[in-house]
């Protein structure tokens, strides 16, 4: 047996993997978070920092189809491939609302999903080996973050931008078919850009993090397989990834074991967001929300909302009187009081405009969350007070969207339907929907991503 | 007096120096790395790897000027601004005969002029303000250097690509004229893709960082001037450059004081390499080219070269036989025979046929170099004998090219006409000379810029 780096380890998993031996659950795993990033893509593609960032430099690399874009961007136009990676990107991971690896805070899908994309559409590549390309190339993100975690995060990384450059850079290795030697030096080349740190949090930085490392995974893929060289033994290198990016201590064991034999895949520890802000209060909102519903619930009646909640919820988003739609993202109070009225926590909940309506800041003054020791961070315990004298109570074990409680196929095509059918109507959001559950039958991804792009503006 | 962050006083002297307040001395020393970057640019541009990086993504970003492209590519076309910086950067480091800020091995060249020059070519800007953009960029780069000095480099970083793209924002966002508290979003939008691992020394990674940079630097500026938010105190966060990048030290003096009165610009620290390969042999081929324009010496006569050289010579070039072109960068041997055939040291003199050349293979075995301590980096002694049995040595104290023997201004243009009559022809190559001399005279950059791109092909 040959002794193989861990580089090329993983070089050969992303080509060497064939598609039947991908299971069946982690393709399934692979569009669930493509309905994802597309529900939440398209939700992202209004707001206004997109069109900058797809005009900054005067619209030199965006373009119509007619004019030679090739790649699209979800809810907008064809452009560039490069482009429409970096759009993808930014939009997946604009509202804290994508997927998250659960043992490493990795959002995966971000850098990812968009290098596949833009790969399979300029080389029309069949949706079965799309979803395969973001099976691998999210797998070897997932591992890249075991093997440096908590290390590198703890050191103020931020893990979605740099192990995120090598997600993207697999998956498109994988959708161009180069073979592993050249694999290993495209890693290489695009890990050198591994970047991105947690100072950008709260700003527009956080989110281009994901849109950086989608483009320049999917450029290291190119240019490698038209013979631009790049060093070997990236991760496992003297000056390589963990040298230099993680030097208090890394695992090289989870790199090295990618794909071998009884294996578990690590995207099957990739979970959904049910809400879109800071993850320790999505609890207190899954009771809320299920409350209001079984008990049919209205702002007015209520005189108090009770919960007996983790530290961590005091700790990171104790924000009783925010100002601005952010602030509202971090504020349990209002989280628990939007999920009330509006029986939801999508970025629409957290508008600067819903953060100042009357009826919700009168709400947000009657939130009492109560620290105990005992509660986990999935868990809650809620109760509701009327002013009727009556009261409704609930306990969560384990909060939708939790590693343990998965969001459902039901419940993410509820979220895929709520947030999709606003910007691109219900009868187009259905059929993208039947177009990603059925990717695979698909001879490319050209359907879907048509239908992505949304109407013409 | 208002206590003002490390960063935003980087923010400040970008957008607050006039340019009455920049020395002449300065301004000369901007011209005089344009030059250099257009001489090595245009030496670069006919490498085959240009091409895949100019049309990776089937050109869907490159274009010619009938078509949109608005900024130049030294010795090729126009493109859209992003792809011109990432071209320009990736050419001037390409054959590492760029320039070194000798405190800290910074090139800051490589990354800073192309993002200055695109962002002028696209507003218009005047020469005057364009070589001010590069010389408040390059000091920015510099200090930055400074600050993180040696700890930065030590850990494993190619400080061209961290450093590098704080530079090439500084320089884009003094061309756009953003406020500083804008400029100070900026550098930490930009800062937070400062990426680069040594690892990559050797393959076409490494100019690849310079390239990287001076695009992620043109598009944050740009991105932040329209509106997109970045962490201000970036480089003194809690988890911002210095904390994540630097851990095991930084000197924040460097960046604090910048621009203030008393203060010497780093600048003038920066030298031009006199030769296309390692730094520690050049003494040795100034030297025997010196021997050999003195005394008319041609390989024939040759029995011997022998030299008292500095450790690091063997250390880091003993390559007696080399078989392609970069092992005879990095070989003593190579470079003082063709130094002695060719009496030049450019990238020519490294192709893999002129490492095979019978006449330099030959010449090759007669070099015999001899470590003393006493030598100092610079220094060399060096004694050519003849068959005839003349012989005739020389001692070289400050190698052409060093701190304390800089290119003078007669051996700059000597450098920019080898490289780029060969590219654009001697006329049009004097043209832009002249052009590169005048600049500050100059309404805008773009008669320099279309003697730049050379000949349509």
């Amino acid at each position: 047996m040959v002794e193989v780096g861990a580089t090329a380890a993983v070089a050969q998993f992303v080509s060497g993997t064939s598609v039947e031996a991908i299971p069946d659950e982690v393709l399934h795993e692979a569009k669930r978070t493509l309905i994802n990033v597309l529900a939440v893509g398209l939700s992202a593609s209004v707001d206004s920092s997109v069109g900058v960032l797809e005009s900054w430099d005067g619209g030199a690399s965006s373009r119509n189809a007619s004019d030679g874009g090739v790649a699209s961007v979800i809810g907008r136009g064809r452009v560039g491939i490069e482009r429409a990676a970096l759009l993808n990107g930014y939009m997946a991971h604009l509202q804290d609302y994508d997927d998250t690896h659960f043992p490493t805070i990795l959002h995966p899908s971000a850098p990812t999903w968009p290098a596949a994309l833009a790969a399979a559409e300029q080389r029309n590549a069949s949706g079965l080996e799309t979803l395969a390309a973001f099976a691998v190339g999210g797998e070897v993100a997932c591992r890249m973050a075991m093997s440096v975690y908590p290390w590198h995060y703890d050191a103020g990384w931020h893990i979605t931008g740099t192990v995120g450059v090598l997600g993207a850079v697999a998956a498109a290795a994988r959708v161009l078919g180069v073979p592993w030697e050249v694999g290993e030096q495209a890693l290489g080349l695009a890990g050198t850009h591994a970047a991105g740190v947690r100072e950008t949090f709260g700003t527009n930085g956080k989110p281009l993090h994901a849109g950086h490392s989608a483009a320049g995974g999917l450029r290291a893929a190119y240019l490698a397989s038209a013979g631009f060289t790049g060093p070997p033994a990236f991760m496992e290198g003297r000056r390589g990834f963990w040298a230099v990016h993680s030097p208090d201590g890394h695992d090289a064991g989870w790199v090295e074991r990618i794909g071998a034999a009884g294996e578990r895949w690590e995207l099957l520890n990739n979970g959904l967001k049910a809400f879109a802000n800071g993850i320790v209060s999505q609890p207190l909102q899954d009771a809320v929300i299920q409350l209001r519903n079984a008990h049919d619930l209205k702002a007015a009646q209520v005189i108090a909302i009770e919960a007996l909640v983790h530290p961590l919820v005091l700790e990171l988003m104790n924000r009783p009187d925010p100002h601005v739609g952010l602030e509202g993202k971090f504020s349990h109070q209002h989280c628990a009081a939007t999920a009330l009225v509006d029986g939801a926590g999508h970025d629409a909940q957290f508008s600067d405009a819903r953060v100042r309506d009357p009826e919700i800041v009168a709400l947000r003054s009657k939130v009492r969350a109560t620290v105990h020791e005992s509660v986990r961070e999935d868990e809650v315990h809620v109760t509701i007070r009327l002013e009727s004298g009556d009261e409704h109570s609930i306990h969560i074990e384990h909060a939708m969207g939790s590693p343990e409680n998965p969001m459902t196929d039901a419940q993410l095509e509820t979220k895929f339907s709520t947030l999709a059918n606003e910007v691109i109507g219900a009868e187009q959001a259905g059929a993208l929907l039947e177009a990603a559950w059925k990717l695979d039958e698909a001879p490319s991804v050209t359907s879907l991503l048509a239908l992505a792009r949304g109407a013409a503006r």
